[in-house]
């Protein structure tokens, strides 16, 4: 295998400033939860990043100053000496593939949280307190503008100790730098407020100070948002470019995106790929710097394409670099089939605005390469190797166990499915409206299934107990995954609906057995993210009158956590989908569905049929048959519990990765970064 | 000053099996948010209750077990000998004072969280995967069972050579060892389901267990939720009293409690002190031992009375405790005005539930005693003391930053209000239905002024910036509050609300000018916390046909955070309050009021008065007055920044103790626990 000449360009180096980037791909900064608290885990992280080929790779948002703290969210706090020292442990990981290291100095004004330092707030101009416990932010005297100057400086002279080549003022998403610019925040009447020279002021001058004191041995960054939809009312894009033009002689490197953050890390569901284009290309007018700009971007004729126009001069890349660290080297030896292209599916940040550990559909990797010790692109050799292991279940938790045992060396590994495919119930759930991309989690790794000597799939085989016994394989796994209940029960409220026997099912109605077209349909979704809406949305589009049901204040909760909830609660609504959130279904019969709403209200909607969308089972009858007759089984993914994709594809992973362990069903321990240790 | 005669049963030692606790108040296990993350802020804060005279004091829950892993709340773990090293510093500190100290051993089962191990949650049996990223939990096998059981034993070993005098068992608030005793969550068929005794097994079990591994050198404690409505259903008082006598001979102490955590830890606004009594008095017909129970007690006399009833033994604590330490140094000393007590405000559950630090309404000093070294009950002396203050505005901050500033030896520290009373917001806010504990914020600190011989309070005065001027005091505070904005602005959406001059503030309303009764009334409360609907229900009581409306998705989010949200918008309803979440208002005329949805569907209602919560604004025009005119003040409280009530006797606090450093105005910093650091 070898690169197509037409991705080339990819691999050329970039001056900033006094630095050079050796090659076009960028990995801008992110938030992990790894900062100032998991130090050892960012280093391992970021630096797996520049192993994999990323010519610049940047840590997280590191806040100036303690107004603004950001528990319970982890930020790369630069106050002291310890983070000095801990933030070094990065760049050092970043060097030593040669990629450069950025780091992204901040302030977040009145957006601070402040949940640990208990600062007070500051803004350009009051902020009312709205949310009492998300309270406003005071005006900011003269003396509080030279103070938050004076720390950017101070933090970026620690950043340059610690070893970073670029450092970022960070101007976008609403913070400090753009409630200047914004006149919907800045009021004042001072000369930081009212021009756009004015309101431009603070950061300009920000980045001057940073840049007369690390200016000769650092590159100077700036981050903004450039579509004139920021965060804030009031920044619009031609006023942007103006100050893209001021800032073009003392900044090294533009980072630009779209402001709104839904949209800047928008989903696959509602944005593809380079969906920033139009707002990113408008940057050039005003600087000939080097730019660099974002969009999900994971192919690389896109990615050359539009270097060779001259729009931009890196490929930035976030949730690309998650899903596969090694996506540089991959184009450059031109193994392009190996590339884990990102899903858009937002998991990680859902784990990381549920301040959980990160994590991702297509690299179980990702977040465990200090703490378990794993790498995305090597396993070790497994004990054995001459065993033969039969995986049942090709789902994404199968399929990742026989692909992570096959490359530990294990001399066969058959893989076998019931269904004439594989891919387990993403077979179906790629197919809801908007759910196309999650099908790269299957099509990744049945590429690179069909592709392993070691592996056999068979599928349209239904192994049973005695199937099992008679393969006669030395390590059975189970990945049998689940199934949807339809019997009426409803874990979290306990309240268990009668007549159940008369709803459908997701994979029911999935499998043709669809409600009549016209006819009224409530879509019961205890369940809260994608499975319901898309039901819901897959029946209006046949004709049905749909009512989507929750028992949850909003509907679909989890979509606020990948960011997708505003956007897709009006996407269901313009598709003419009723909503009715904090309702318990209690009964369904021929009078149609009864419940009861969160105020303890009777609720009821007559001659409609129900789809069940409450909660998955695991489909475990095979391993428990096969324990029952004392054979070792290991059982992963949903049919051992069923949960998110990424949880099954980590667990698929992990059993691969433990399977010589005293007691391979139960996870090694893992390293944890705490007070009193440091190893 | 000395004790009542008839508190002094509260001081006599009691014998837990090998141990003895000194006296009769124990602090129960209660979150910090601490944990393994802040061992030594862990350790300042436990080990200032036992310095306060509590005779037993508990660290928080202690997962046994990585599949019970609490991310991103902070517990503490119990895996490893860092935990343990770590774990000793709080051990250390309890017994510097002369206290047990005790710690909970705790499984979750299918209520952990694992956000960041993501171990596969276990439980008695399958449970159902509800919301995609909260699932469900598998089956325990026998194997696990023997598991856990064993992680308990060795967690038990470990929090022994930590220096543990008190070992608990943790059965209680619906978690693994609830979850084997429900009907509704254990449908085992084997020896650990079904009959009661089945179902109790695996508790007696694991404290069987612990008892052999450690109970000679530590008492054996179990949590017990008695109420028959536990988190779960399916566990009855009668077959709870059952269990304890059970577990009678083998446990030293019974730490019981009601359930449902919103009623375990219930508000003042719902709970009166005391509530659980009914069910935790029951406990006594089936043991002899010791038994501990709550019930947010801060009167001696209600203390004594429960203790000579003979149905507890010990007078257990959580908030009330951290709201005074020195709670039973203060009884003991006969300084029953000096207690400071707690208001039943949950103002630290919503900062634990929320991932922030803890924080408390009456003690500002909570959780600060290891990061900014700062003692409830001691201050250090100011320099210079001949000085004089003066603060203006007696609200909460005003009163404690006055009270703190005397404390430290100040001459004469005067504090003027423009009210014939002090108190601030609160004078009114107190007056809302329900909310009358939280007059125990101003009420306590106005005995404390009233008894300090440097300060002098003037009411009834309203100071110019002359007449501060011409005051000549060396220290100026000001702390003159907020005004609820009701010019229509509502900043968390932008969107500016025509006719608002039409509208009243709650000011307004709670100084008479209320709308006639049986008047339409919409309350539009976008602060989301407890004035919306307080001021809701004060004028459905006075006749109004009233409409709660609100942006946010659900009625007063804020609540959710306390534990009171169910119960609030409950109680709401159940007063005639009409409720509208999601909607934003744009327009007030005498057509009424308009807005749109959250689906931007447009909303109204017509002939209607409206009052505005929105938010609030500083009233800070003298402070900016004086500045102008260029004398040194200082602002405190919301003056500064309009918050909760806790942050700005917080911020007072800060102000006073802060007062001799380079820039008081900016905090000082303070100590942060992290990886790398150990000092």
């Amino acid at each position: 295998m070898a690169m197509e000449a037409r991705h080339a360009i990819l691999f050329e180096s970039v001056r900033i400033g006094p630095k050079t980037l050796p090659n076009r791909f960028y990995q801008v900064p992110h938030a992990t939860g790894f900062g100032s608290i998991k130090p050892r885990t960012q280093a391992a992280f970021r630096g797996m990043k520049a192993e994999g080929g990323w010519g610049g790779v940047c840590v997280e948002y590191a806040p100036v100053s303690t107004d603004s703290e950001e528990t319970p969210a982890v930020s790369a706090e630069i106050w002291d000496d310890v983070d000095t020292a801990n933030l070094r442990l990065t760049a050092d990981a970043i060097h030593a593939h040669g990629a450069l290291a950025g780091i992204e100095l901040f302030h977040g004004g009145a957006y601070s949280v402040n949940g640990a330092s208990r600062g007070t707030r500051i803004a350009p101009s009051t902020r009312g307190a709205e949310m009492i416990w998300g309270a406003g932010a005071r005006e900011m005297s003269l003396d509080d503008i030279g103070r938050v100057q004076r720390d950017f400086v101070t933090a970026a002279v620690r950043a340059r100790d610690a070893g970073y080549d670029i450092v970022y003022v960070y101007g976008a998403h609403g913070y400090l730098l753009t409630q200047f610019l914004s006149t919907a925040t800045n009021h004042r009447t001072d000369g930081y407020g009212g021009s756009l020279a004015h309101r431009a002021r603070f950061h300009l001058e920000t980045v001057e100070a940073v840049r007369e004191a690390v200016g000769d041995e650092c590159a100077i960054a700036t981050r903004m948002c450039i579509d004139g939809r920021d965060s804030l009312p009031g920044v619009y894009i031609d006023e942007m470019l103006e100050v893209v033009a001021w800032l073009d002689p003392i900044v090294d490197l533009f980072d630009v995106n779209v402001g709104a953050w839904p949209e800047d890390s928008g989903t696959s569901r509602y944005f593809e790929e380079g969906h920033q284009r139009p707002w990113v290309m408008r940057v050039r007018e005003a600087t000939g710097k080097p730019i660099v700009g974002v969009g999900r971007y994971t192919s690389p004729d896109l990615m050359a394409s539009i270097i060779r126009s001259g729009a931009v001069d890196l490929i930035g890349a976030a949730r690309p670099a998650i899903a596969d660290p090694f996506l540089p080297r991959k184009i450059e030896q031109g193994r392009y089939g190996d590339i884990r292209e990102c899903t858009g599916s937002n998991i990680c940040i859902l784990k990381e605005e549920t301040f959980a550990h990160v994590g991702c559909v297509q690299n179980p990797t990702a977040g465990e390469e200090y703490r378990r010790g794993w790498h995305p692109e090597e396993v070790p050799p497994i004990d054995r190797p001459d065993r033969a292991a039969l995986v049942v279940g090709a789902g994404p938790a199968g399929m990742e166990c026989a692909l992570t045992l096959a490359r530990r060396g294990l001399a066969a590994v058959h893989l076998i499915d019931e269904q004439d495919q594989v891919g387990g119930h993403l077979r179906w759930t790629r197919q809801l409206p908007t759910m196309g991309d999650w099908g790269r989690i299957i099509d990744w790794r049945a590429i690179q299934l069909d592709q392993h000597p070691a592996i056999e799939i068979i599928t349209s085989r239904r192994m049973s107990a005695d199937d099992v016994m008679d393969y006669g394989a030395d390590i059975v796994v189970i990945a049998t995954g689940s199934h949807w209940a339809g019997d009426g029960s409803q874990p979290a409220t306990d309240v268990r609906i009668s007549g159940a026997e008369h709803a459908l099912t997701p994979e029911q109605v999935m499998s043709g057995a669809r409600p009549p077209a016209g006819r009224t349909v409530v879509v019961y979704d205890t369940e809260g993210y994608y499975v319901g809406p898309g039901i819901a949305e897959l029946l209006v589009l046949e004709g049905c009158d749909v009512h989507l049901v929750t028992s949850h204040p909003v509907i679909s909760p989890v979509s606020d956590g990948t960011l997708e909830g505003d956007v897709l609660r009006r996407h269901l609504h313009e598709a003419g989908i009723r909503m009715h959130a904090g309702v318990t279904l209690s009964a369904i019969d021929e009078a149609g569905a009864r419940g009861e709403t969160s105020l303890a209200e009777p609720w009821s909607l007559p001659e409609c049929s129900v789809v069940l969308v409450t909660h998955r089972l695991p489909d475990d009858a095979l391993a428990r048959e096969l324990r029952d007759r004392g054979a070792t089984v290991h059982v992963v993914g949903d049919a051992l519990l069923p949960s998110m994709v990424s949880e099954a594809v980590f667990d698929g992973h992990r059993l691969a990765r433990e399977l010589d362990g005293p007691h391979p069903d139960y996870p090694l321990a893992y390293r944890r970064e705490r007070p009193g240790r440091a190893d």
